[in-house]
């Protein structure tokens, strides 16, 4: 494995309280950095001081989008100790979005071996106070200056991290959500099933009608018969209904998060059955008529779960749980936050220690 | 409108000759850049010296891909005319572009005025061998370093100029092209008719596949059924049946391009009968075993029109007007170009001259 060189600020920033910390607006320090081109392939791996990204104005990333990214996240243990949940996911994840990308594959460990000694060297960045977390966000992107349509020869991988406040503040809060009637965020076929960011763009017009309406995200509808449930926003999805846990199948055009793996296997461990199938709004609506709708919650690595309180549909309302957070949504919430801090047992070894 | 300031290089660099132009891969002196705020809206239209990109790595454009672009070309004609093709018409698409992506509009009068100047201050660049011409390439991206899913509040545009050579280097070339069967480009809803880097990103894969299979480009089916024929690789696509002319109507899907337009009009003008409507590949295929299929050829602005050789689909070879040029193809890219380099009367006044 390539060795990582380091070097340190040395003007380091002010770090914003705790109590202060909104989603993805500080950085810390320092960042790991890592270029490809054909004839070395990966190389130079660095930790140096957080800077900006210098490009051609031709580089293909702002033409053609040749880009993907992860999101995970740091904890910190009442003991001191850092905990990474399932990070060897999201590497994995990373090399199937770089697959569909046409982008070159990155040594798995060592770009986990990068996101740890970053870590270590900007601890003192992660926040300590409930709910807080270290969020870390590697992304990979196409550099070379070249108008033609076609992969990229070059690329830079880079590591930020960014201390991220509570997402509940004042404890657990349903969410409203619009499901889309009008736009799709991808299909069978396209790049749904990758981090890549075409998909979060396409996304933005329907949030953002979505959110004059007072709904906080939209859930998808597939793209070719504007039926089945596919996702919300960057969260997967789950219903209980009539006593039964059901989300949507992997399908090629959601993605497949890592939370929503954890909490199937949870719910396994725990043997609650728990069905991965195609699930229309229809039916979802149905079970809502019939009061057998009991609870639905969107997983993901930002909120964990979150629990959805009204789902707008067709102008109908369909109000869940009486717009309260469920059991189930909370016990897997308690229990996985638990797990990610150290505060639970770890039954089936997810977090790992960085140490250094 | 507000004023352009111009601050010239003087360090200019050394110019391809007209023989050795690639496609996209040299670029002026000069550059137009404008900036974004909430508070100030579009300020500071400036060209200055070509040069780098300067974003913070948690830039929105990286991560969410909040893009779009535009592609037009600049000719000179015998008398030493600078002339464009139809850019109010890119100017327009533009805005159409950025209304998708949730990027703020820009004042089209001021984008043209800022790229016709940028055209005069890099005017020596603007080759002048048969064929050749001066690509533009405007572009906005979003520059706030947020990790949020949510449009920026601030924005670059950017206008960049590449000297191109000829697309047919020894006449034209019909191209060979594969059908899709696995891949999807862009689906209704999603942001298949904006020109935004996603939709390119998406396809490189299925690009690739084809290239190794020894196909220029692939053409793409619907994302629904995959049955309907959608575009070419950056390209509308006509066919010739029977005596009639047919591209795939405006769907949603497919981009609205200006050559396809002008196809459009042209045949209108010469009153030969074009129909828009949606045609599946199951039609083309049982003309073409009918012998009824007699031309095919994609429309864009970098080959203009690019006939169609072979068609690759389900394990079929459609093999039009033997392999070579159709007589509409030749006659369509004649007056094209013609009326681009002023060699022809521009009867539709298609034509903008270039002055300063
Ligand atoms: C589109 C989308 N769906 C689902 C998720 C949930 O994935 P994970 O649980 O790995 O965070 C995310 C990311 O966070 C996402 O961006
Ligand atoms: C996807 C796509 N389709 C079609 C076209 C053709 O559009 P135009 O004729 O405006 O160049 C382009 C761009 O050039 C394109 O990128």
């Amino acid at each position: 494995m390539q060795e990582i060189k380091v070097q340190l600020t040395d003007n380091k920033k002010e770090k914003p309280t705790d109590e202060q910390l909104p989603f993805g607006r500080y950085f810390t320090d320092h960042m790991f950095v890592m270029d490809y081109s054909q004839e070395k392939g990966w190389y130079d791996a660095r930790i140096i001081p957080y800077q900006p990204i210098v490009l051609d104005p031709a580089a293909i990333v702002f033409h053609y989008g040749q880009t993907i990214f992860e999101g995970l996240k740091a904890y910190v243990t009442t003991n001191q100790d850092v905990l990474l949940f399932r990070p060897e996911e999201n590497m994995k994840r990373m090399n199937r979005s770089n697959h569909r990308l046409c982008i070159p594959e990155l040594d798995e460990n060592l770009a986990l071996e990068a996101l740890k000694k970053l870590i270590c060297i900007d601890r003192d960045w992660i926040p300590t106070q409930e709910g807080t977390s270290l969020y870390i966000r590697p992304f990979v992107f196409a550099t070379e200056p070249y108008l033609g349509v076609a992969p990229s020869t070059t690329y830079q991988f880079v590591i930020i991290l960014s201390p991220v406040g509570a997402y509940y503040k004042e404890g657990m809060n349903p969410v409203k959500i619009a499901v889309e009637s009008e736009y799709v965020r991808a299909v069978k076929g396209g790049t749904g099933d990758a981090k890549t960011a075409g998909n979060y763009a396409s996304a933005l017009k329907a949030q953002e009608v979505a959110e004059k309406e007072g709904y906080s995200q939209v859930l998808w509808l597939d793209g070719k018969e504007h039926k089945y449930i596919e996702e919300v926003g960057s969260m997967n999805v789950f219903f209980k209904i009539d006593g039964e846990i059901i989300t949507p199948a992997i399908n090629g055009s959601i993605l497949q998060g890592i939370t929503r793996k954890s909490v199937i296997e949870l719910l396994k461990y725990w043997e609650i059955p728990v069905i991965e199938r195609k699930i229309s709004m229809e039916e979802v609506y149905q079970a809502y008529k019939e009061g057998k709708l009991e609870e639905a919650f969107g997983t993901g690595t930002a909120a964990v779960i979150s629990p959805i309180g009204e789902l707008f549909w067709n102008d109908y309302k369909i109000t869940i749980h009486n717009g309260a957070t469920g059991e189930l949504s909370k016990k897997l919430y308690d229990t996985l936050t638990g797990i990610q801090t150290g505060k639970e047992e770890d039954p089936l070894n997810w977090v790992m220690k960085v140490e250094g």
